[in-house]
């Protein structure tokens, strides 16, 4: 059976160490966030993901959800399991004081969005979900909407979803067809065909509260036409309890490649009561309020299913006796070496132990930053981690979800054989997490985001955000020796993401097809310059703490050096590969008639 | 439900246009394989592959095997469909005539392997075991074991298997642990586990001989002490009917991440009688007959399964209308343009074809070479196919498995959600494809097979057999204008892989671990390389055709040339990435203690 161990010495490094979370508790709100309350809450959130969430990961997966008459349950323990997480308040931890929630950094959840991911994917979902619908509520709704809603979800009695796609639309959402009818109360009556909403029915919480999209009699055509509404499972009565059943039921529950214990569900709303959430025709961006944040959380995924998927590679890799080393026999005393022995089973290894880590640094860099946009006392400042998290969130959610596949891909391979076993757990891996590189919008959606609204959003603003501070610190580095070897090549594969940049902002504007094109080459050097960066800070303060003879975890910093090297000189590489391809442009793409594939 | 349809139009360009098949029949004892003949066959296959077999591929995932009590049953419909592939006497197809094949060329085999593993992976576990068997019997077993099994097997009456794996070994054969004890009649008798057996036990035929490695009682350690013998599950009459049964069982059918209608099994032998193949502790040398054609099968499967992806990615994508062109609507009377209009789309599509078209013609290649160093009056030609094969093998069973699985995923993402969703059948092809880049040897096995041995045998002979004529290919071609686009990238890549070669033997003469650390990427350049050239190939014909105004295909070679284009544009630069991250050295991957992961 896999095991999961929350990462918290590595968790503590890039807090501690690289981000300095302690500027988190000099923001007015959050002064009580010190950064001994933070580790002390995250190992708390540990022992739930390793003791209670982890355990039903394999178990939920074989026993999937069942469906019956409308009615939807989940694996054996997810209810009890999902008790415990209300009780901790867990649900809250990030929510709004005045609705009951705990007021903590959005940091802290951000990270612990990261460890139950690792532990139960498919658990995650259902608190992951409610979580979307709290942010697009508490920004967009009016009072009495919120004092109804929030107080029991972010308690996490009733629980949330997002109702978007329909069968014949995902992406472009300005197809959907599901109408909304107004009502003589100011309420609507809904109706329509939603697909793949998670969470959309279950047996975890007393009610459901979904966010749908639809459209208003008058609406004008494609995405500047669509509406928010709340329509609840159950409608409230008038002490907030679940009253009477509204017009919305499961239709069935999809069967999938993987996230098995989650269940995506079918949804018919017939006529169903519904509210308006913010302005007529406004839903969009309503939506996007939710997407952003459900982004990075899919991002977090990535990186939460890598790092188990990794960390069982590891064991098996000490544990499991194969063939001698080519170097000379390691363990003379057993009949074979263990296969960490083997050059390439360490490169997969490595690349995995440089992604996680090199992705937690950046990942949690950009959780920081929600906080101090919130936050923070001075506007530039808010604006400039505002333009900070907008520019990253579609590399978050693309490189780390690819990545992070990737990551849960070799991991299995180190398993030979048993990897494509079901009772070892690693295939269960690749199955959930190809799912992030697919939803809240797929991954070349992402790229066409960073390339055609991030990039020229602003005349180039976000980008400077990461650019300029990026540049200072490397010019910095290129003057200390024992930076320089990884400087060096960090250096020159920044100045290929400059001039991909330059290259793609001007033949885009003057065809967008090349921007198109060259969109996801573009996000993967990104990325990779990006992780690469964190990187080169993460090796600076090893470097610092090592000299300061920090040999409590000597081992642990050494390793952190050795791995950005290693970063360096066999993954960092990958960005000439993309930049060639860029380079070539988009017209061997689109020489080709439809009829000709 | 997915489609699948024979590639019958490549088929006949590669084999015929580009291969020159009409070689085959030049070559005594295959007189009769003449193009026509062999395109006549194919297209029988096709009928089989399309119309009995792709039709059971879904719901064959869906149902799996069932095991009990040591009884196995195959999915519904897949008894009838083998007996149709029986009575067809495509088991036969390029067996010996002398026991009853029908004598063709391995090439057709080997096309048709790729055409069954694009209709139905699974089905074609059962019949590519036997295949397997047939050949190891064949070359290592007495003649009195021939006559006595040959005919059935070749049949497809009696099916067979190969039992190597073992619980705590797969990689590493040395460390088995099956026993064999000589009895007086001159036959065997076998004791112990083996696990991950294809075909093990199932109800398509009436018997099943395994083929298993076990040890003598007087065997030398590691591999050299290592025997293969024959042990049927039911003992043969003297009139060649099923007999008593032998003491070898099904203890358990596997449950695995994907080919769940081929049973894997867990085969327990107790003291069941087997005969010895071949000489006493020489079954590696037998196992390494099984192996090699194995590899190859397994190529194929990456490629089946790749091309029945691409098909289905092809159709969805000018079926799903979704956004529109950023180049302007293209689809006016529609809500929403198809999207095969997105580039990004575009990109992952000509990816999957520059891929499958290019893996079509060098796996096809090197099947013909099979036939080549057969039958070939030449014994220096015979040793050149020869060498040209073992070289390849490694390269095409690892990264065809790679870049199918590669495109499966691909594949899959082009339906977005849906791609999910078992019932749409893209996520099963990214489940099966799976298996091939770890059985028959890991993949990391391969390109240590590579380096390892395939590199320096006989000086570096084996390598020359490819890198001579490609560079006077190359060479011819850089002097002709309407080349020199096609032949300028892939002399390039060419020049690192001679460099990479170069570096790769020295290096590892000093340090045998610095050969393994740069395996995988040596392979990938190889992989690469090799598919640029058939592009070189491919183009020149194409180019040559269309000139002679051949309008019948004109939109078929153009789309040959445009591909190519595409292929050494945005795919070969993978070459560059590859060859640093080989050049950075194998210190980076080794330098952590095994406690710092």
């Amino acid at each position: 059976m896999p095991i999961y161990k929350a990462p918290l010495e590595d968790i503590g490094f890039v807090l501690n160490d690289v981000l300095d979370i302690g500027q988190i508790a000099r923001l007015p709100g959050y002064e009580d966030a010190t950064p001994d309350l933070v580790m002390t809450i995250l190992e708390e959130a540990a022992k739930l993901c390793e003791n209670e969430l982890q355990p039903l990961n394999r178990s939920g997966d074989e026993e999937g959800c069942t469906y019956e008459n409308g009615v939807v349950r989940t694996p054996k323990g997810f209810k009890e399991a999902y008790d415990r997480y209300v009780e901790g308040g867990w649900q809250g931890l990030s929510a709004d004081p005045e609705y009951g929630g705990q007021g903590l950094p959005h940091t802290v959840s951000f990270v612990m969005e990261e460890l139950m991911n690792g532990a139960n994917m498919s658990f995650s979902m259902y608190p992951g979900l409610t979580h979307g619908a709290i942010n697009a509520i508490k920004v967009h709704a009016s009072d009495e909407l919120k004092r109804r809603y929030l107080p029991k979800m972010i308690a996490g009695e009733w629980s949330g979803t997002m109702c978007l796609t329909e069968p014949h639309c995902g992406t472009d959402l300005g197809l959907i067809k599901t109408r909304a009818v107004p009502a003589d109360d100011g309420s609507y009556r809904i109706t329509g065909t939603k697909i793949f909403i998670s969470a959309g029915e279950h047996d975890l919480t007393q009610n459901i509260i979904h966010l749908v999209l639809a459209k208003l009699p008058d609406a004008p055509a494609g995405t500047k036409g669509i509406s928010l509404f709340i329509v609840p499972k159950f409608l409230p009565t008038e002490d907030n309890r679940p009253g009477p059943r509204n017009g919305v039921m499961c239709g069935a529950v999809e069967h999938k490649m993987g996230i098995k214990a989650s269940a995506t569900c079918v949804m018919n709303f017939d006529e169903a009561t519904g509210w308006l959430v913010g302005e007529p025709h406004k839903g969009m961006r309503a939506m996007f309020t939710m997407m952003n944040a459900a982004r990075l959380g899919v991002g977090m995924q990535g990186l939460g299913v890598a790092t188990v998927a990794y960390q069982n590679a590891v064991a098996y890799a000490k544990d499991r006796l194969q063939g001698r080393s080519l170097g000379g026999t390691k363990a003379p005393e057993q009949p074979a070496d263990p296969i960490i022995v083997h050059p390439d089973v360490r490169k997969n290894l490595m690349t995995a132990k440089a992604f996680t880590e090199g992705a937690r640094a950046l990942g949690y860099w950009v959780g920081m930053m929600i906080d101090v946009y919130e936050k923070h006392p001075d506007p530039r400042v808010r604006q400039e981690a505002e333009d900070f998290v907008a520019l990253l969130t579609p590399v978050v959610k693309a490189y780390f979800t690819d990545a992070g596949f990737e990551t849960a891909v070799t991991s299995q391979q180190m398993y030979g054989g048993h990897g494509y076993i079901r009772e070892w757990g690693m295939e269960q891996f690749v199955r959930d997490a190809r799912i992030a590189m697919i939803y809240e919008g797929a991954n070349g959606i992402q790229a066409l985001d960073l390339v055609g609204r991030k990039m020229p959003q602003n005349m180039g603003r976000l980008l400077r955000r990461f650019f300029h501070p990026m540049q200072a610190e490397l010019a910095a580095a290129m003057d200390e020796p024992a930076l320089i070897e990884f400087a060096g090549p960090l250096f020159k594969a920044f100045g290929k993401l400059q001039q991909a940049t330059a290259i793609v902002a001007q033949k885009g504007m003057a065809k967008p097809d090349e921007a198109g094109a060259a969109s996801t080459d573009y996000l993967r050097i990104f990325g990779l310059v990006a992780v690469g960066w964190m990187w080169l800070k993460m090796v600076k303060v090893a470097q610092q703490k090592a000299a300061n003879d920090d040999t409590a975890n000597a081992a642990f910093l050494d390793g952190k050096v050795k791995t950005a090297r290693f970063f360096m000189q066999k993954m960092l590489p990958e960005v000439d590969f993309r930049f060639k391809s860029l380079m070539a442009g988009g017209k061997t793409l689109m020489d080709l008639d439809a009829a000709q594939f």
